[in-house]
């Protein structure tokens, strides 16, 4: 069952190997964990709904616990201490659009705050209901999960839009077919919150962000249906697709998303290649993206995530032969590994992989084959899980991301891991941190850094450790060319962020479109920008 | 010098050879020339201005007709009859966003209508004046045409908005880079105007559209300077630059365009392939835009084009020869002709091209080398001034284009057809109509019509007979699942179909993001949508 207070499935666990144990303790000292609040506590302390009946409106406690909270670090500190602050007052599951429109008149006649919800897997405070007069609904798109078409000469499927990955990739795949969204999320987030939140997966090289794959769809909203036709490219005017990617639920409900997919590649393959440091790796990257090299993905981990990963894998002596070999070739301590994958006709994957180990070798990288390529591809999902692991030691982790140019990059990516590790210096507290670049462009491509630090002695000094390094980072971000989100959205929790990087008639506009599809501010107040 | 009445430079005239005349005749009649008038004459109709004096702001008569009038049909027969209805009263050369912000400052002080004027290429009226109690007032963007920034690590380049097509290319190709916009009107259209329009060049399968190069810039609006910064990608909410893109004009002026360069490829050619008919053709481009071949352009004739394109080529013997090869080869009356490019690394090409010939070749393909091709790119950008020749024939021409999902290509393309060839048949007319599909997208293409018919005897009914054919093809495109514009944007004429193809709800968003920034409809009215 899933996890009512954390991420995925209960019955999954990882184990952290004692390498890593030890390793973590090197770093930042033994954790000591606090202690987790149950189910049953937490659903008593729920307050009586406000709401007006309605056959869609659940107003079960448990319901409602489930669906207050999404997995960032405060959530999981909420959803741990049991201290949640605010629930939604019902939780209702519409089948379909029809339901949609009930629950959109009944919330425009009684003054309700709607949030939808898709897999509830939002790490920046997208779902979480505000505390205020007006009762909250939140609208969990989960039943509207089916593949209800697909036009295999067009390569365009139509889906409900609470579909998670997993069923996404299942009913087509059935059919020969794939989207090719693949972001860390995927057992979990929906195709409907993946548009709403302008998500990015693992193979964007290949398939492309949300954005190129988003093709029309249907949006449920205050005023009417918007019905966006599906067009493959077209000059007339704005694009409302790009009205609605972004919009968090400001607009209306997404109900039904027609995706752009393709055949099932003839072949796939995941490499690895590590080089003797930061700047040879870099470039390496940087050139393989500007070369147009057809790659699928592509994911380059700095020194201190090499070692992080190596030392957590939890095959030491696997590690430490492979390790010997590299020292042969040259790479040695400081080294960096890159993922990439190759997908596509045989001919094509072949093409690829020639030109990214020329290129690769070109910049003193060693090529290691596919063993770990093919370990990555089967865990590729699973590292939401350690956080589990690592909090049942002791240890908070959290995920801070951005993109930025190519001639940004380093500048800040050094300036973020600077902060995050001197972050908790006044408390004598360590922080571990290590970053990988996981989506690549000609122009830049994104940064995702990683942080670890122990839990302190309470709920409220944890959260104020958290705190401090999310927001002073987040501040850094926006005032050094990044974006507050390059794949994580913006939510309640980046919206403070948002007017630095889209300044103040950006912000303007972006108030003025949502304005006009919900005049009252209805529909996920305080997502994007405060009401 | 340019034309004032026409396409182009008016030291370059594209020659009808004997045959092409020959085939037309056969086709469509013997044309009869109508009179042109002479700019003096024009000039001399020009009212007096009613624009308040201002040191950026030209009035002189020759200015105010040179600016009036963009290159759609019935732009020719303005020009060519001397009726031009409206001009605007003045026109301002701005060499900077500070001349264009006290320009801006000076239409809302005194009421004034402003239209930003890139190139004047436009086909779809974008930058008429309308009659009215306002002054209009055209801002020519044409002396901000610089390259003022290369960022070589990021590849993002930095132009003044006004930088046309062949000044983009040449400052930098002095550096080694290309941007690889390259649409039909190159020639004089501007990187600003391709912004403002949502436009596509002929090798948008390797640079994408302008969409994909637009990485940021500068937008003065009455509400002040919208600066949007670049980063590669983004899942911050709503993406400013698509609300810049595709807005012509009514959100601002574009200043500044940052955009996505690449460095100039190893290795470019264009390559000529036959088919046997229309389906196997369509079915080979299909696939191999599906099969993600990294081909930088492709271009498919349906038979009559190809026919067409043969019998104007104006090489008669080097035409039978390739005819009776082609024949041997089971090729004849039906053929329809591929172009595609290749561009990028050597080994990236001879995949490509190996790719594309083995497909091909299982839809009856034969392969024609490159000499083709080289012609095609040689006079890719020639083909507006083949409009003069046949105008002073005594014909007219237009084209129309659109795009569609796969699945309904060849039902709307027979549809455009149809509608065109049949158009004139109560006026006794016939009307040439031919077809190629121009961009493509694994979800489906462009299609790209152009139709030749005789002028009538008068100007107002040359005028009539374009109307018709015109409006009714586009109304039949909207309501059977086709964009209004592909490449060529709405403009005042495309604005009737727009609300057909984005709804209620999407016209109100439109209007509701215009208006924030333009409260009083003064930038470009009654484009993209009626005031």
């Amino acid at each position: 069952m899933r996890r009512w207070n954390g991420w995925g499935d209960d019955q999954y666990n990882l184990e952290l190997p004692d390498a890593g144990r030890q390793f973590l303790d090197d770093r930042v000292g033994p954790g000591t964990p606090l202690r987790d609040v149950d189910l049953d506590t937490v659903c008593q302390s729920v307050p009586p709904s406000r709401l007006v009946p309605h056959p869609l409106v659940q107003t079960r406690a448990e319901d409602r616990v489930r669906h207050a909270r999404g997995q960032s670090l405060p959530d999981w500190l909420a959803m741990r201490s049991g201290d949640f602050g605010v629930f939604p007052d019902g939780v209702a599951y519409p089948e379909s659009a029809d339901d949609v429109k009930h629950l959109l008149n009944y919330a425009r006649s009684n003054g309700i705050q709607l949030i939808p919800y898709g897999g509830g897997t939002s790490v920046a405070g997208h779902i979480n209901p505000l505390a205020g007069n007006k009762p909250v609904l939140t609208v969990d798109m989960g039943r509207m999960n089916r593949l209800t078409d697909l036009d295999t000469e067009s390569q365009v499927a139509t889906f409900g839009a609470g579909t998670p990955g997993p069923l996404v990739e299942s009913q087509l795949r059935a059919r020969g077919y794939t989207l090719g969204h693949f972001p860390q999320s995927f057992e979990l987030s929906t195709i409907g919150g993946w548009v709403a939140s302008r998500s990015s997966g693992q193979q964007s090289l290949r398939y492309g962000r949300i954005e190129q794959l988003f093709a029309g769809g249907s949006i449920e909203t205050l005023q009417g249906t918007l019905e966006i036709p599906t067009v493959p490219a077209s000059s007339a005017g704005p694009d409302i697709r790009e009205m609605v990617m972004g919009s968090e639920g400001r607009i209306g409900l997404i109900t039904e998303v027609r995706a752009r997919v393709s055949p099932l590649p003839e072949h796939e393959s995941f490499h690895v290649m590590f080089f003797p440091d930061w700047e040879q790796a870099r470039n390496a990257a940087r050139k393989l993206v500007q070369n147009r090299t057809q790659l699928s993905m592509l994911r380059l981990s700095n020194a201190v995530e090499t070692e992080t990963q190596l030392a957590l894998a939890g095959h030491p002596q696997l590690i430490r032969l492979l390790e010997s070999v590299l020292a042969l070739k040259g790479v040695r301590g400081g080294k960096c590994m890159m993922t990439f994958g190759t997908t596509g006709s045989r001919r094509q994957c072949r093409t690829a992989l020639g030109e990214a180990r020329a290129l690769g070798k070109q910049f003193g990288g060693v090529y290691t084959g596919t063993r770990l390529g093919r370990k990555w591809a089967e865990k590729r999902f699973t590292m939401p899980y350690l956080r589990e692991a690592l909090w049942q030691m002791g240890y908070a982790v959290d995920t801070l991301e951005t993109a930025t140019d190519w001639d940004n990059v380093d500048n800040l990516l050094n300036r973020i891991e600077h902060n995050l590790r001197q972050g908790l210096r006044e408390q004598s507290e360590r922080v571990h941190v290590f970053t990988h670049l996981s989506h690549f462009y000609p122009q830049g491509c994104s940064i995702y850094t990683t942080y670890v630090f122990r839990v302190a002695d309470s709920y409220d000094e944890t959260y104020a450790r958290w705190h401090h390094l999310k927001s002073t980072t987040s501040e850094l971000i926006v005032h050094n060319r990044g974006t507050i989100s390059h794949q994580h959205g913006v939510g309640k929790d980046h919206a403070p962020y948002l007017p630095q990087e889209k300044g103040e008639l950006g912000m303007m506009a972006i108030r003025s479109l949502c304005g006009s599809f919900d005049p009252e501010q209805l529909l996920n107040p305080d997502t994007l920008f405060r009401n």
